[in-house]
């Protein structure tokens, strides 16, 4: 290891070895890269201890850091969060491989055979915070896709993610594969980051996963591309013809299943026809739940709710507390998503289908749903397999990130000796 | 018009008529788009006396500027050349309208139709240069597309330009589209750049048009995503297992049948078994046709050619100028394209499959051919109808960028009151 205290020239040189690590990458095997993957969730699995013993470390520090009990949470690994990178590990060696499909193919008058085959984008850089399994998951995607990968981990998780790395670099040695394919920086340098979102030359897509502090960085201070996860500011509108009982099944489902996940609903907005009956009963349901329901001038007549603050739109709580608006229609709902939205994850409870086409065509979140609960906002459900985020913005990728989305393309064109005239 | 010599305020203004043009062109009808776009190709052809009367200003600029014979004739419009345009128009017009197109749809087990749907990336801003016929092209496909657009020309073709962007606003007007869907910059001023590439709240993507200048100074510059188009360093690989005469005809087709184009061969790479038969054969066909040949040491021998210097290694002549060397194998060939080429064509002339699908796999550029003429490296020439240009990068975009190119998707999702367990 180079002296850790140039930051700039330990960047470079990961930097270099990721570059000529994804050259070969890009025509590895499929079977190759799935044995490696096995093979590291074998590793993580016989290295367990060692793993907690890292975590015990990283725990230590976070307490004496005084972070919060759900940071500490997410910090936290057991043998049964173990098994549960283990079994991420085998699902992402198990899917296909996108790398070399035929994403179509066609023949010209000229005599060309034309097919569009899937490529690997080259380097990719994942910056996140103190979920340790994201160094797995991470890892795992990008060599399924044929990239190199640079990780970099949150300071709290700097001993769990170390130890999970070793794991991988186990299954990149066993199969001959070039360990620099996962790389993770070996420093809490912040300056690291700096680095990597500078890095033009050497890395191809920045992918940030983490709260709003670090997104932002990340758009900000970025001279590489980035694959954009901002929060999810989840509305659902239940327009004047949604069913009753769909609306109470998905309304609920949407914002208490998991409050922590980015697809759960933050704001309810209610067709003024139904503030007193269907939407009077949401929001008993929600209260009733333990939901703190910040509610608008005519929903805070409903005993129990809390008058809502001009911050509340927009907000993302990750909790038991949800926004509640009446709109005078559909388009009233549209315009307070398209002014309070962040395009990830929107939802219109209606019967009526043109109510529900003019909010899906009027509309530009990454996902827009129809009677469902905005929970299944997630590349498992569907049917992508693991995911590394969900991207909110329109380049490249958007939605659920899984494997294929961290690919790009060639054409292949063949001919018989043609010429154009 | 606010006070032009206030760029920043001009361009904010700019912009933030584009973000709110762009909101309802994404929902504009398939056949309202077609009509400006024929209403704009009619504007073209009853207006072309006054696009000629501005083009002669350009043109007077251009010869006290001092431009090249090349630069004048590019700028250079009269009957013919208007005619292009007006059927550059008309093809774009009939061109199938990629927004809305269902790209792939699946039911999940949870109960859910998920549909995957193009839509348009919302701003687009196109800087280019001497070309006026790119102000109709451009504007053309971004509004096909469904994208707003900010047009910035070069100075030399302002008034060109802005007499067709004037014919443009004709055709939108006519079908009641927002005027500011399709804008020029209506000033030479180069501040007007720098503001455009960093106006990252109401630009989605650059896509530059020009020479290597201009290409890095966006790449360096843009704080908002861009489309690189960086040079054509086009080469062709003449393998051990060529057949001869397709090699004859695509080398000397590539070479020559217009030099000034993206796709035009710059370098022949020769299989050493080859020098002095079909190596030797092939140069002699391009110093017969005019063709300067810049050979390396092995090469050199022939008469007529000239001793390449290391800046004839990966260099874009444009011109009748190509650069030849002697490799050992495909191999060499390979880490030769790696190390000069530009990501953007190139080619083998094999006939042995395994040799062909190993140059296929172990590069990277946008195109890669076998046994065909890079000049097919071109939109329509893929069956895309017009192109913007051809996208050297990995992200979003790559090799010739269309309408289609120019769009993202969303995720349609629809349940029947479906909760996530």
């Amino acid at each position: 290891m180079k002296d850790i205290a140039d930051i700039p020239a330990l960047m470079a040189q990961i930097g270099a070895q990721a570059k000529a690590a994804s050259a070969e990458l890009a025509f590895a095997p499929p079977e190759v890269k799935r044995a490696a993957l096995e093979a590291a969730a074998d590793a993580v699995w016989s290295r367990r201890t060692e793993i907690i013993e890292a975590n015990k470390k990283d725990l230590e520090f976070g307490r004496d850091k005084g972070l919060s009990d759900a940071m500490m949470d997410r910090l936290m690994l057991d043998e049964p969060r173990i098994e549960g990178i283990v079994s991420g590990l085998r699902t992402v060696a198990a899917q296909d491989d996108p790398v070399g499909e035929v994403l179509t193919q066609w023949d010209m008058p000229s005599g060309l055979n034309i097919r569009r085959v899937r490529t690997p984008l080259g380097v990719v850089g994942v910056i996140y915070e103190s979920r340790p399994n994201v160094t797995a998951d991470a890892g795992a995607l990008c060599l399924k896709s044929g990239n190199a990968v640079i990780l970099r981990g949150g300071s709290e998780s700097f001993h769990s993610s170390g130890a999970i790395h070793a794991c991988l670099v186990d299954g990149l040695k066993s199969v001959g594969l070039p360990e620099a394919a996962i790389q993770l920086v070996p420093t809490r340098d912040r300056a690291a980051v700096q680095e990597l979102l500078t890095m033009v030359d050497t890395v191809d897509v920045i992918v940030p996963r983490g709260g709003k502090g670090l997104v932002g960085l990340v758009q900000r201070e970025a001279r590489v591309p980035v694959f954009a996860h901002l929060e999810g500011i989840v509305h659902i509108y239940v327009d004047a013809a949604a069913d009753a009982q769909k609306a109470m099944d998905v309304v609920l489902n949407a914002k208490t299943r998991r409050t922590g996940i980015c697809g759960a609903a933050e704001c309810l907005l209610i067709h003024e026809s139904l503030a007193e009956t269907l939407g009077a009963a949401l929001i008993q349901m929600l209260l009733d739940a333990g939901v703190r329901v910040h509610a608008d001038e005519t929903l805070q007549k409903i005993a129990g709710t809390t008058a809502a603050t001009p911050e509340d739109w927009g907000k993302e709580y990750l909790d038991m507390d949800i926004a509640a608006k009446v709109v005078p229609d559909v388009d009233g709902a549209i315009a307070h998503i398209r002014q309070y939205g962040s395009n990830h994850t929107d939802c219109i409870l209606t019967e009526d289908d043109a109510t529900a086409a003019r909010f899906f065509e009027r509309l530009d979140s990454a996902i827009l749903m129809r009677n469902a609960s905005t929970q299944f906002a997630d590349g498992g459900e569907f049917g992508m397999g693991a995911e590394i985020g969900i991207a909110t913005g329109k380049m490249h990728a958007r939605g659920p990130v899984g494997a294929a989305q961290l690919t790009s393309f060639k054409y292949l064109v063949e001919g018989d000796g043609a010429t154009r005239s």
